[in-house]
């Protein structure tokens, strides 16, 4: 299998004697904070056990950073020691190529550097993530944030909410559409509150029938279990947009045929094996199969 | 698996006693003509074999049907006796739906009637295709055929023909464009000339070396060898859109590698077997993965 390139963590150097285990120092353009919350996904779950690929260890996760600015470099304009500030999953790009420059730099054909489980642009030197006291990041990667909110609800805005809201708003997805969200875990959730709040009419469809309460405590209009064939079988042809945010092995074709003519089934989970799709949940309906990874810097 | 209902003629009746094999009778809408012409289509082969789902039998396939009208029903008003005809891969739909009302017929929700291997709308009678004398459809899915054309020639376009037709409208692939067709053969010939048609960058990419001459005839102006993988690798991340013509097992993701940021790729053939498609495929370059399905009447 050919996979994109600049991807993966595995593009950088592979042997290890190459790494640079040192610790990274507050460069000119860094800022350095103190981390005060970090959030769990479930991605860093994936990466502890290589799901995806093989991983850089020894690990540090985490990616849905909250923290006070504890030192800053010397050309740094836009932080100040302090200062809250956050950072999602990405710490660098090369921000040069077609992509960076369109804010796509989870896309960096040059290769992003992610918060942990990769390298920092000199590809020798591995990044560590948000379990942990403190984290130096390019200024261009920290995001100032409000001392108005709960610090704590905010983090997991940084990977879980970017990660949901830019697939709903790239395909536009509001008033007048059902929309379906697979999964209420971390990423369901912000999904369905998303959701609601460009207008859908948001039906959650779970495999665990007792979390009906919390969807509709989140503003979810309807609740299906998966594994109730009636119920799967009532709301065929029914709805506009899936947002599938499940990352356990599941069947797309079954979801798939909860779709309208021209609907679109949005992947955000990434479960480690590969889905079985048959042309058929393709071609009858003329249905799209599309993914979406977290977001760039501008629209986080 | 649910499919989507209405798409398959397993739909109708499965009671072999309860089928009607009575010849049908012209009625008052339908139009009679003799066959002068029928294309050979891949999806007769799927169908002969059961490779979609569980065929009739006794089947005469063929629905790419080109020949001269015979007889009229007391009704019919868009043709006369020997005027020149065809009939693509419907022969009737519900025409009340959702679907039927936007042109769609394909994707009538009540069912359509197939050509052949499936059932009229009384879901009881079958239909039997091309590869016969004559044949009875409703006019509405009867075509008109200019006798300045080469009829051999003007039969594949009722099936082969619209179905890359529509998808390359549908998608708006054009001038500035980099497409990949995938196969070519009875589809990927015809899309080759609509891409070029429309003004796109057209590269065919097949297995077999040897037909890179009858691609450049057709006008295309790449050729890639899908076996080699220094040409595959030089060409990762190039194409806007692949319009993937292959109705054998092939690995999807190797194909979606050779997609832009946001790259479509539209299958119009349809493998007996699953495509294995892992989410990195997708979510790396927020890719697509569409499928099309001949198309309805008004655009045929």
């Amino acid at each position: 299998m050919i996979q994109s390139k600049g991807y993966a963590a595995a593009d950088a150097k592979t042997d290890l004697a190459s790494w640079n285990f040192e610790r990274r120092e507050v460069g000119p353009h860094d800022v350095q904070f103190e981390i005060q919350f970090c959030g769990v996904c479930h991605s860093d779950l994936h990466q502890i056990r290589n799901d995806w690929f093989e991983g850089i260890f020894p690990m540090v996760p985490g990616h849905e950073i909250v923290g006070k600015v504890l030192k800053v470099g010397s050309h740094v304009k836009k932080f100040k020691v302090g200062d809250l500030a956050g950072t999602g999953c990405l710490v660098d790009s090369c921000r040069n190529c077609d992509n960076c420059k369109h804010g796509l730099e989870q896309f960096c054909m040059v290769g992003m550097s992610p918060t942990y489980n990769g390298f920092e642009q000199d590809k020798t030197t591995p990044t560590y993530g948000g379990y942990s006291n403190t984290i130096v990041v390019h200024e261009d990667f920290v995001l100032h944030v409000s001392d108005k909110f709960d610090l704590a609800a905010v983090a997991p805005l940084l990977c879980a909410g970017i990660t949901t809201y830019s697939p709903l708003r790239y395909w536009k997805v509001g008033k007048g559409h059902k929309l379906a969200i697979l999964g209420l875990g971390g990423l369901g959730h912000m999904a369905v509150k998303f959701g609601v709040a460009f207008g859908a009419e948001v039906t959650v469809v779970s495999t665990s029938a007792n979390k009906e309460a919390d969807a509709k405590k989140l503003g979810a209009h309807n609740f299906i279990v998966s594994k109730d064939e009636k119920q799967m079988a009532a709301t065929m042809g029914s709805f506009d947009f899936i947002l599938d945010a499940v990352s356990a092995p599941h069947d797309l074709n079954m979801y798939m045929s909860l779709l309208k003519t021209d609907g679109v089934h949005i992947c955000i989970g990434l479960p480690p094996t590969y889905y079985d799709v048959h042309g058929m949940s393709l071609i009858m309906g003329r249905k799209s199969l599309v993914g979406s990874l977290i977001r760039g810097s501008p629209e986080t």
